[in-house]
């Protein structure tokens, strides 16, 4: 049994910019050299999350409306009295949804479905260059 | 140290029908002779979730006006403009709540509270026969 | 690789009382030994949820108001129907956040950002000491 520890990479535009980051988590599960196992995806800081979703224009854009619903922009956040920087919302979204997400693979494969990718969402009101924390452990 | 890839099936009804699967994975565990580790239950496919609750038939019902609350499926989803299968609200949902949850294991024994049940919740909008992946890893 | 089964333990008012406990879990990771793997926090019992968050008092007010607009309080449960406990919106809250999360360390070090912290909310509806799993597996 092993643990590699791997990152991935990218850039987002923000403002709940959803990227499917699956080809590159596959790519580095599969440069792991292992058969069998899980991956943990995990985001380091407090206003990005990590989940799975059929990765389509469609639910991109309903996924975006749906956040807005559950903790919109416009709110008055203490976050945003105290600090000015204006993401309590980001923040909020983020802790619901979540920072991390385990996948197992078999077989050298990720064990989604067929319309299932994995995806980050980038709930900050500004562009940012993220970098995921990716574990692999396995035999 | 070990890894036993195993499924939990079942049909389920659609229209975030919610199944108690404590049962089966807890069989599923005995079964693997493992005494110690973790056990992570995966829904391959972008329309169901996994998570705990104490499952009686007034939280059933609470937790399915809550998700109708979360993402009622009367609003009108880019999703279903698309692809025509009505199932914008089922994908939110399930992205929303989250396809993957790891449950630790001691003596045999999941770690659940007293009331606190594994469920699985199917978003979709029409019955389904449902398999998960069960990983269990331990020693 | 081993696996260590530890507790945190702490007393909560209940009433979404959002409590930092990554002070005491690094503290058991870096008592563990173990230098590179991941971390279970579990909560075992159904009115509670563990997640990440820049813990400061404004967000932790912010995310107070976001449950009660995910699930108010004052909204008819069945389920306080059946048992009279009032704590509907309690299970409801902890179901959709969740009871489990879990954190990759690397050099003993959890990867959390640098705002991040592990917290747990009691959705409870009455002050509660709480006892979570904490599972640690690694090398």
């Amino acid at each position: 049994m092993k643990i590699i520890n791997e990152h991935v990479t990218f850039d987002s535009k923000g403002h709940s910019d959803i990227i499917d980051i699956t080809a590159q988590v596959q790519q580095k599960l599969t440069s792991s050299g292992l058969n069998n196992g899980s991956l943990l995806v995990f985001v380091p800081g407090a206003t990005g999350s990590v989940t799975t979703m059929e990765y389509e224009p469609g639910l991109v854009a309903d996924m975006q409306a749906a956040l807005e619903r559950l903790a919109p922009k416009g709110l008055e956040y203490d976050h945003n009295l105290k600090w000015g920087d204006g993401n309590g919302h980001s923040h909020i979204r983020a802790s619901m949804l979540g920072p991390s997400l385990v996948v197992p693979f078999i077989d050298r494969q990720l064990t989604l479905g067929t319309w299932q990718q994995i995806i980050f969402i980038d709930m900050d009101n500004r562009p940012r260059s993220r970098e995921l924390v990716l574990q692999i452990t396995g035999e």
